[in-house]
């Protein structure tokens, strides 16, 4: 991309801290001279029959047109009639895998100092099919739904994620001794891709095993793919091995190369407004945008800024343990660039 | 019970290291002088037409007459035509619920030093429901059956032994901003039961959101009651927290009162006939049996020698970092009584 010509990408600042948080990273990514136009898009205030949710139709088609975008929080209001915000972006979008690294901050003390793993989560299927109905009064049964389409193509992207960062081993997250046709199938597709890369290794791991796992000794693990919900309960989990979803970036992909990389925290309606908001995760998110663009310079320079921040400890928000306001936790990122 | 009618209680060895940890707890319990007389039943070498399994049709007969029974891991022989022996056992005595303590070891150390919660995992349905098929080819799917009784049960469980042990919070486990239907019928009941415990503190938390705030601080949670395939991740996240299913115990609660205590960690092949087992979670399981029986005495002394054995780290397996024999332990233990 020649500088001249800056590229779109959209912005869902979202609701709650969702704004302050977003202008931390419109700064920040001017500060370092990311040749990006944010295009921004608010949740409507109605219900848009053509989305049937609160995201507007013209919002999405943002995303389709510029095929890569960032979201904050968003809280679905209440109600019945519409669909969830973050359910509809990911079904409108065909968002199939959501991608979270999780590592260790340096100089953020939790009880783990050694994580370092990327949860890759199917994001369009399993348990999240939506399908559920009363069989008769006191029995309700809901379907879990694994293709053999959706789970290779989300192998494919956690093994061409592996091999495009360096990583070394792919583990397949599973309960298939119980649910031997669905993840049997699941994991009868991640094969079939591992064969394709034999300089990965890869594994078969029981999801209660795993979190087992996880919790003694993180460092076991580089990739992880996995069906719908293990990986929302798994990324939560590394989440909190490292400090919280403040602290970590997400990241989904959807066909067609579109990328919309978003912060799974909530909007902390009780903070909002009052510049107490820790901007990290939608930073991070933001870089992991800049790395799916293939500007990996910008996006270590910021990742780097960012993470000396938070390392030298002056600056650090309420939810980190300091008293930094939002606006002077972004100043010293952007003093570190 | 007069100390002249001991009570009979069933014990299945189990497999590998079953017999050598199961020897363990004989002795203990008799160096204890428990009034328990064991009956005891190996799984079987042929399948059983009658449970469809290696467990043989006797064996069920045992516990369902003894009411109470203590079991080492059992591996399923591996091939087709019978069914696995844990969930035989599940169905066939309808141990509906599954109760594992999990509580820090003074002495030994993990990242947690917090840690004392009891989970309370629904044991019959939901995605251990076995339905499964082939839509079309390459779409399978299961169903997760949810129902107003197990859930019901399984509530009333929880709450009545959150009184009966002092404790003071129950937090249902659930995804029922997604599964809104299943998950939902299961917090619906879960709330008509909390009702009735006006004393007790009934909350509910999103399992993502549950896994994530047990590895930042477990001292959050006390009691916690959940749907099948939950339980079956969280209480093995929950023992990840104190060092591992060697040191956890388990018991499933069935319909008249049956209680199956149990090791639920593996079977250890590659080290059985050794004398290198620990046998912690089966004593511990052994504890909670006791307990069951009303055996309080017997369940602290035994509890306490226990815990004290490994508290002062003179006598402890190699899974502990020490370099006792199986039987060096047990006798450190005896010594304690
Ligand atoms: C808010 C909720 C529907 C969502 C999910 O379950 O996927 C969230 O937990 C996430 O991980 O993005
Ligand atoms: C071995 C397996 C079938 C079993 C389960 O999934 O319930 C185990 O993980 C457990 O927790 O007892």
């Amino acid at each position: 991309f020649s500088s001249s010509t800056p590229i779109r990408a959209t912005l869902f600042p979202g609701d709650g801290i969702g704004p302050e948080i977003s202008e931390s990273v419109k700064q920040i990514f001017q500060a370092a001279e990311v040749p990006i136009e944010w295009e921004e898009h608010y949740v409507g205030t109605e219900i848009d029959p053509r989305t049937q949710s609160f995201l507007t139709w013209e919002s999405l088609e943002s995303v389709r047109r510029n095929r890569v975008g960032l979201k904050g929080p968003m809280a679905t209001p209440i109600g019945k009639g519409h669909r969830s915000l973050n359910l509809t972006l990911r079904k409108e979008l065909s968002l199939y895998a959501n991608v979270r690294p999780c590592y260790s901050l340096p100089g953020y003390k939790t009880r783990y100092d050694n994580v370092n793993l990327i949860t890759i989560r199917e994001n369009t299927e399993g348990e999240y099919s939506g399908l559920e109905h009363q069989v008769v009064r006191g029995v309700v049964e809901s379907l879990k739904i694994i293709t053999r389409h959706a789970s290779l193509r989300v192998a494919e992207y956690a093994f061409h994620y592996a091999k495009a960062h360096g990583r070394k081993r792919v583990s397949a997250i599973h309960k298939a001794n119980i649910m031997q046709k669905t993840d049997g199938l699941f994991l009868k597709c991640c094969r079939e891709v591992a064969e394709k890369y034999p300089e990965i290794k890869y594994e078969e791991v029981v999801i209660d095993n795993c979190c087992m796992m996880l919790v003694k000794n993180p460092a076991l693990f580089d990739v992880l793919v996995m069906p719908n919900l293990y990986g929302d309960i798994i990324s939560d989990l590394c989440a909190g091995l490292i400090g919280g979803l403040g602290l970590t970036p997400s990241c989904n992909i959807g066909e067609g190369g579109i990328a919309l990389a978003e912060a799974v925290h909530g909007s902390a309606p009780d903070i909002a407004g009052k510049n107490l908001a820790n901007p990290t995760a939608l930073l991070l998110s933001g870089v992991t945008m800049l790395r799916h663009l293939d500007l990996h310079n910008k996006a270590d320079r910021i990742q780097k800024a960012i993470l000396q921040t938070i390392a030298e400890g002056k600056y650090r928000t309420a939810d980190l343990g300091g008293n930094s306001k939002t606006t002077e936790f972004t100043a010293a990122i952007i003093d570190h660039l």
